[in-house]
């Protein structure tokens, strides 16, 4: 391999595709959502291509719309993280597997224990995405009257991040001794009891599982907001990240391996990877083609409801081909509503144009040939952009043959992705160190 | 197959075994906690022999005992049930899979969630073992100062199960009707909201997966309190229990199946599995000689704190060789502490006794040849004091092999265990019947 820099790539995986349309497009599986046997030959194609990982997004309610944009949606429903993950585990060697969970509506021992358990059994391939959840619905499926506001999700978070990482570290990596002769199946001066009591959380441990292969699982986490970035430069090792210009990337690669030399983290510790929906064509007209047909697959009732969902508020009431109202804070996703509001102050765009794009795939696109979507990607990489990024595939399976047939060919020819694996583990996948035991040298 | 009474069989399943000695049993795979590659070869070959299911029994907590006994236990730690039986969903096709899981400690939007993606990965095979947790530590890992009472637990877990089977009929069988010309993905009209708030639970629903293939997955339980054989006789599909004389077998079974004929419901839709410990030998002697030696890897140590745990209450006070004194009530598992506390009485035993008991295995065995095991499995199913057995094997991996290649084609030849599976999914197997949709006809 080369001295160059690498891409590091993901596959920002919902089973037919997070674009509201790609359940309709010719060639795609509608019932994947249920039906393992597509998922299953998704991650063996990923994994013959040399993805850094398998990244399974999440919603803890079916989406927050109207029913009649609702029952158009494919992303109401489908298989829950840890037993998908943990079902490719078993069929997979080499390729990591990042599971969304939410520090809001769990709790940090089953995390914990999970996220351990999936680290063992694929040998090392488990990544944890850090979520708190932004659908005010899934609340209400779990018993709260009101939905945490952000930065109270986000002070939660931070805690939890400290039990689960704490509850990791029961035991020493050489706690498990299993003397046959003499009967001590591990040393009890090698496990701690947490016995934390925060703010949040009382939690006692210790975990009733031995420390992940990896130490920890691989600590992913998304949000860009201030809250966000400070926790991501403080935890993270991977950022799936949602710029959607050069420029505003760079910014924000610049902020968040700032905010780590500041206090003391190697930038090279953490990995930023920018969602990027790619659209592949022989030409850029063809590839230009494909989205717009991909795009028109999504009805208006869709869109406007997708478009409330971002902006955690409801504009169906206005004028569609006029301008967007201003909209109050609100508990939904900043960034999210940032990106929009800054696209339809800068772009001039109407209340349809605006729901069009949220319906349909409003962030980071490269769409064109393999050649230019290399170049993008390189340039990307060169010029401090990202570090890779999380693909997101426009429509199941052909996005993805497209990709992997040929995008990814391009990119190792350039010597700027993996031909084979190095490693066995996600941390040696990304180049990450593996964590001390804060309670054991 | 004959038209003979069929046993059911379960492998009641810890990574090592259930026996505190198992690990240092000569061939033992003392690393098969954290091993996935053992827990495999198990799985499929209990599926080659053509068990009913794969049962996970599981801990919320390290074992509460002291730190002497505890290192000498290899069932601290092992596998989480959810993360282990996905894995073994994706390498298996037709053997069931039961998980456990509390209904104290979980919420159930997430335990109705996973029970379905389960079931959908796995094709029709997977089982609910609903516990209510007696470890009083569990609490202290989930932010309870208290441990909730043996009532209480009861009255929720109740609750819990109504909330989870009615977010498993969030949507009718055929709502999903994916209709990619009109862009429709489901009839809203085959939603139901269920919008639940009861005493201890307030859930709004719908789950956001479709409804689980076997409509719900199968209802395991385990309790044989007074509270808890109501609740099977309302609720159970597989009864886990634990009597270990055919006349208390017969008793427990003519009083729940009894139960369920009072409220309604078909006697033939719960199975009733007692636990059975099967020691295979060549001779009866033999057999007993593997026993004895399995028995002596126990440290007294080891023993004392089962046998506490196991009474919820701590009588290492006392003379090993005295009586065992008066056991005030607990919160510990009623029907583990009736069954030791009967032992001691009508064996006179002393408390070392007692405590070797509860260190190894204190309920029914069957040791002996094949044909004995045979005979004695053929007398339960016979006289009614069960539809089969949760099989636990003493050691693993060769007490797993005695069973399936020496056991079962005897069970076989008599034409009261399965040559096929004749079925796909674990309802099949079991011959429980698919049920309705309580919102959808």
């Amino acid at each position: 391999m080369s001295d160059q820099r690498q891409l590091h790539l993901g596959a920002f995986m919902r089973p037919i595709s997070i674009h509201t349309g790609a359940w309709r497009y010719p060639g795609a599986y509608p019932d994947a959502n249920f039906n393992f046997s597509h998922l299953k030959h998704f991650a063996l194609k990923l994994e013959a291509a040399k993805f850094d990982a398998f990244f399974m997004a999440d919603h803890l309610a079916v989406l927050d719309m109207p029913l009649k944009a609702l029952k158009r949606s494919h992303t109401v429903t489908s298989f829950e993280p840890f037993t998908l993950l943990s079902a490719l585990a078993a069929i997979t060697e080499r390729i990591g597997l990042v599971a969304t969970a939410s520090t809001t509506f769990e709790t940090p021992y089953h995390i914990a224990r999970r996220f351990a358990s999936l680290d063992h059994l694929s040998n090392g391939r488990a990544g944890w995405n850090i979520v708190t959840t932004a659908n005010p619905d899934a609340a209400l499926n779990f018993g709260y009257k009101d939905h945490m506001d952000h930065d109270a999700r986000y002070i939660r978070a931070r805690e939890f991040y400290d039990v689960v990482t704490g509850l990791w570290d029961s035991f020493a990596d050489d706690a498990f001794i299993r003397d046959v002769e003499a009967g001590i199946y591990f040393d009890p001066s090698k496990m701690h009891i947490l016995d934390h009591h925060g703010p949040s959380l009382d939690v006692r441990g210790p975990l009733n599982i031995a420390r992940p292969v990896q130490g920890w699982p691989v600590i992913v986490q998304a949000g860009s907001s201030e809250a966000g970035r400070q926790l991501a430069a403080e935890v993270a090792e991977v950022v799936f990240a949602a710029e959607s210009t050069l420029a505003a990337a760079q910014a924000f690669y610049a902020d968040v391996k700032g905010r780590m030399r500041t206090i003391g983290r190697d930038p090279d510790h953490l990995k930023i990877l920018p969602a990027a929906f790619v659209v592949v064509g022989d030409s850029i007209e063809e590839a230009q083609a494909k989205r717009a047909h991909l795009d028109s697959l999504v009805d208006y009732d869709s869109g406007i409801a997708s478009l409330n969902g971002m902006l955690g508020h409801d504009v169906s009431g206005y004028d569609p081909d006029g301008p967007l109202p201003e909209i109050p804070e609100t508990n939904a996703s900043r960034s999210a509503r940032a990106r929009l509001v800054e696209a339809a102050r800068t772009k001039n765009l109407t209340i349809r144009q605006l729901a069009q794009k949220a319906g349909s795939y409003a962030g980071l696109a490269f769409v064109g040939t393999p050649t230019m979507i290399a170049d993008a990607m390189e340039q990307w990489l060169r010029e401090e952009g990202s570090d890779g990024f999380n693909i997101m595939f426009p429509y199941l399976p052909e996005g993805l043959d497209d990709f992997i047939e040929r995008v990814v060919p391009e990119l190792q020819r350039r010597g700027i992705f993996r031909i084979e694996y190095e490693g066995q583990t996600l941390r040696d996948h990304l180049g990450l160190p593996r964590p001390h035991n804060r309670f054991f040298a």
